[in-house]
């Protein structure tokens, strides 16, 4: 089936927003083993929107639109749809009571521009939108079935997924079920990964699992998305290849799906009635910043201390007779005493301390900088000590992911230190 | 002009990477006056490619395409666009030898499929790219102008600025100069701002200042694009429209041009030799991560301390008889004591207390927070109290902003407390 995308709207147009909707509406519909070809951005402009749509017409067998259906003059997608189809624009009494009760509900009178928002093409299939007022419809121009969505993020969001993309599996004839399984890595690279996950896919039957990946430094995210005729189906088609996935590079594994490594870290701590303390050099609370702003993280993060020069931290964690830290690159065992003591302090049953020495110099892409890490408990630590490089930035999200990664490591009793795609072993 | 733009690759049709560089190149002509009319992405795909150069050919004066200049097989710009044209790739010796030596400076060897990226179309305009091995050129298909450019938005930016920029300024017949300057501010939406500088284009004579805005919460960009014959008009045009925009919103602009708010704060400090200290809640190390990896912060970055719990923040700076803290909203008083004892722990000049006691419950849109915010010096200290709202994520951006901001006030001697279009007052 060909599929194109028309973004519309002159704020995409000129740059003035990055076009997000494009990538999530192609990623989806890629998800769900459906492949956009060809993608069109045209400003609010009558004549280049019926020009995009009359060539989509010709071209495709499915046309999704974004963006045009509101209130303002500006607008133009219904009104160029049924231009393009050849119909008239129709009211839809329907939307505009659902309209006025959105209002209504909200305390507030429609304006009526918005009665706009419920003009339709002639003969056009309504598809809802239950969270906005810009009303979703498909019609017919050309060979091809239109389906004009909304440009709001959210509303588009829950039409693809609600509406469109069932109406699209049932027309492209796929009768079957898909899901998207999803890996979050660190620490191989995206190369790596693929080599050791070579074969996988055979482990089920038909080529019904298809690997796939994403890479968005510092995490990658592995991707399976399966096919099969119900869940049970998927599932037992998912169960081999998830386990052997799990097998080669489980440890490097940091969440799965929708999770997040700071939200494992902290369910892990929350299971346990842990409490952490973070002390960061470089990476400045950006550490802190990703754990202590989650739900329930009111319950587990104690403390979180940043400072620049090693002394300053020894003296906020009152570390006496400590070594004068700034004339070296930091040591493991410092960045266990930096650990030990801010557990100590706090009372945290949970300590991780991120030394990082970064280089001098003008910022350059083989800028680097050694980073130190330890997690403390009562009666344990544990450290390592790598060389990152790329510059000050790379160096500063490396070491924040290392970092967290590390007490993930540690929460789930795998080894902390382990071989790292990212780590320049030359210059230690 | 007629400018259109053509992205391709697959990453970028797929939405494996969001095409943050077809936003980056129209915003870079929107603001040297020119407009792109169309843009397309296809993927690396030979009969798509074609088709999208020779309808950009049929419609367009000039067109950019980005990417496919890369050394693998699925990079096809080079050979599509002299398809396109009706000519053969020829070998671009001088490229070939650059290339070489790129890699030597660097002790590596040059693969032999690099070889690809010195192949041109026959006579093509080498365009140079300073930076990468991806040559850059121009050549005519159809009625327009095609500039072809590296996917590396690195690359991408140093060629478009540089090269293709100046080239379609000429083919335009913009005699002038155009120059963009830029005020960043926080507290005042884009609709108020917009009427605040109400005629304000009009103190330049023949519309030669035109005004703009781009809004990504919290900050606000006002732009002001202005033409003229050389430098010197320019900044006679710009100076009176410049000085009203001081007058009617100065207190809430942040930074300028291409300055950060963060960046503004550390120099003021680093200029008074001055340090700082902060504090922080639920923004759990945010403000922190902003100035402290910052180049040269680390003469002034003193301490950061990252707690969710006001009791624990009492105790991190071991302030004694303090209240029961958790059990009410904090109070301006409360943020003063905490920015004056974490003065007093650091020994830093300044110190910056942002406590944020967040509502209970799921997010919501409506969801709020009440925000305390003081600055301490030695002999001073200035605070405000707001109600935030609009979902955790922002309250915590909202905070941070309005936290580091009520710094920047400060240290210009402004009010920190001033009428802000994001503070609900309502439930105060």
């Amino acid at each position: 089936m060909h599929i194109e995308i028309i973004c519309t709207g002159d704020e995409v147009l000129t740059g003035k927003i990055v076009n997000t909707n494009f990538a999530y509406m192609s990623q989806k519909l890629e998800d769900a083993g459906l492949t956009v070809k060809w993608e069109t951005t045209v400003g609010d402009d009558r004549e280049d929107l019926l020009s995009a749509f009359l060539r989509a017409g010709e071209r495709a067998d499915a046309v999704i639109v974004n963006g045009g259906l509101g209130p303002t003059v500006d607008d133009l997608s219904q009104e160029v749809a049924a231009q393009a189809a050849g119909v008239e624009l129709v009211l839809h009494e329907e939307w505009l009571e659902r309209m006025r009760s959105f209002f209504t509900r909200r305390g507030r009178t429609m304006s009526e521009n918005n009665v706009k928002q419920a003009m339709l093409p002639e003969g056009a299939e309504f598809v809802d939108n239950p969270v906005g007022t810009a009303c979703g419809f498909a019609i017919t121009i050309g060979k091809a079935r239109f389906y004009f969505t909304p440009g709001v993020p959210r509303e588009l969001r829950r039409m693809l997924e609600n509406e469109i993309l069932p109406r699209l599996l049932a027309v492209s004839g796929t009768q079957t079920v898909i899901r998207l399984k999803r890996f979050h890595s660190y620490g191989l690279g995206e190369s790596h990964v693929d080599s050791l996950l070579k074969g996988v896919e055979a482990l089920a039957p038909d080529g019904s699992v298809k690997l796939g990946f994403r890479a968005h430094y510092p995490q990658l995210e592995t991707k399976l998305t399966v096919r099969g005729a119900d869940e049970a189906d998927i599932k037992a088609k998912l169960a081999p290849v998830e386990a052997e996935i799990h097998r080669r590079i489980g440890n490097y594994i940091m969440a799965e799906d929708d999770d997040t490594l700071e939200g494992v870290v902290l369910d892990h701590l929350s299971r346990a009635q842990g409490s952490l303390a973070v002390v960061e050099t470089f990476t400045g609370g950006q550490i802190a910043a990703r754990v202590a702003p989650l739900p329930g993280a009111e319950a587990v993060f104690r403390r979180g201390i940043v400072a620049r020069h090693f002394d300053e931290i020894a003296a906020a964690l009152g570390m006496t007779g400590a070594p004068a830290f700034d004339t070296e690159p930091p040591t493991a065992e410092f960045a266990e005493q930096v650990a030990r003591a801010a557990r100590v302090q706090t009372g945290a049953t949970h300590a991780l301390a991120v030394m990082v020495a970064i280089e001098d110099g003008e910022d350059r892409i083989d800028l680097g900088g050694t980073v130190c890490i330890a997690v403390a408990t009562a009666d344990d630590v544990a450290s390592r000590r790598s060389r990152l490089a790329g510059g000050r930035d790379w160096v500063r999200l490396g070491a924040a992911e290392m970092g967290l990664d590390s007490l993930r490591r540690y929460l789930q009793d795998l080894p902390i230190r382990e071989p790292n795609d990212f780590e320049k072993v030359d210059k230690l």
